[in-house]
């Protein structure tokens, strides 16, 4: 992890699964940042006790209660975020925070289309735009010219079923909300890699692999293939070497470029 | 247009633009359709006039009042069309309605999102769903087991604005909700295709060139290149060749395929 050296990151859905390995991760580098904020949806519930217990022996971990699905828990968000920052900006914005309905083509619903949309992809969207301002302060406030993740970027958590081109694991399931949800996050990435570049952002869509967790089936009979250590390791590594070559891609936890 | 024979054809915003070329077009075919199903949201406001002089002039042409965007809207008009049908199957779905929002990404709100996501994206699915038992009707009842139009199949109206890979003019509209909504249509043909490909349906997504439309901005200063004459003769002729092969595919008015 030479290459990645962030003062504050803020990730989403930061209490489970990939979101709290990246933490986690953030944590055990040899330059940990000054601010990890975590971005969950209900602090004081039982699925944030894991994150809790973390931040209790961690000071550098602010946990930041965050409904992405909800315009105004967004901007709460970053206005929390923007204090705790005082006059310097975020390096590192990583949107995990993702829902998924099961369903086949046959029993999809507006709702269950809808409400996957506004998680997935809206609220990446206003979540860039919300915090537009400290990512632009990061990135002004950083040396050089070329973008990274070192200086400002907007990591937004896809999934290999968003590739249109390839279809992945179709026959496991067809869950056209979650896979129209991350072609659109995708689209998404790439509006963010064209209107961000000029404020110096760097912007990627990953997946992250069929990883070992709740969404993953991680809890089924099925054991996925890929470990939250293995998958955010590779993430990390990938997002050290990343540069504006790169921006505006779509890439798995291997850097491998994964077709739209 | 030689290869191209439908008994039964229903296009979704049928009253302006491409929708309207495409009835215009299916009446001059040397063989016109029996039933042309012209859905339109409001077929008695002066949007319609248009609409309604053809039909009272052709009686195969039948106005369906229809709102993509409305569930209840979707169900009424496929239990109009099924009984219109009597007992036959309807060939051909062609779901051109939709809208735009002109927005950059940094003024894009949750409700454009969600907005133009329901009509361009959520729409074609429902419309999939509720009219697909007339599509299975139409594919048992055509001889032969490929995949063909003039036997059965869906014709999503997407865009060239909708392919992640080439960002088709950026420099002249962001419209993130827009681009998001014609990526998540190009998805869920994709899954069209996949799911319906058993009941012998044939699913594409089309890109129906840059089209003095209102919406293409026919009515503003910049004139784009095509007109919707050569865009619905161009996608006609296309329709009238394809077969298991390209279903599936995103192709342009000329046969070309498409970027996803």
């Amino acid at each position: 992890m030479a290459g990645l050296h962030v003062r504050s990151v803020l990730v989403t859905g930061a209490n489970r699964g990939i979101g709290l390995g990246f933490v986690q991760h953030f944590l055990r580098m040899p330059n940990p940042p000054q601010w990890i904020f975590a971005g969950c949806r209900d602090p004081k519930g039982q699925r944030a006790q894991e994150l809790q217990n973390l931040a209790s022996k961690h000071p550098n971990i602010i946990i930041i209660p965050l409904e992405v699905s909800d315009p105004a828990s967004i901007k709460a968000a970053a206005a929390k975020v923007g204090e705790r920052l005082g006059g310097s900006g975020l390096n590192l914005l990583i949107n995990n925070a993702g829902i998924a309905k099961p369903c086949s083509l046959d029993n999809e619903t507006p709702e269950n289309m809808i409400q996957v949309y506004t998680t997935n992809t809206v609220g990446p969207m206003l979540m860039g735009q919300a915090f537009l301002p400290l990512l632009k302060k990061a990135a002004q406030g950083s040396p050089g010219s070329g973008l990274s993740c070192s200086k400002a970027a907007i990591i937004n958590m896809s999934s290999y079923a968003g590739s249109i081109e390839d279809m992945y694991v179709w026959e496991f399931g067809q869950v056209v909300s979650y896979r129209c949800s991350k072609a659109a996050l995708n689209m998404l990435s790439k509006c963010q890699s064209l209107a961000y570049k000029e404020h110096g952002i760097l912007c990627i869509t990953f997946h992250p692999g069929w990883v070992q967790t709740d969404m993953g089936g991680g809890g089924g009979s099925y054991k996925p293939p890929l470990t939250v250590d293995d998958s955010v390791q590779g993430m990390l590594k990938v997002l050290s070497s990343i540069s504006e070559k790169e921006t505006g891609t779509f890439l798995d936890w291997e850097g491998k470029v994964v077709p739209w």
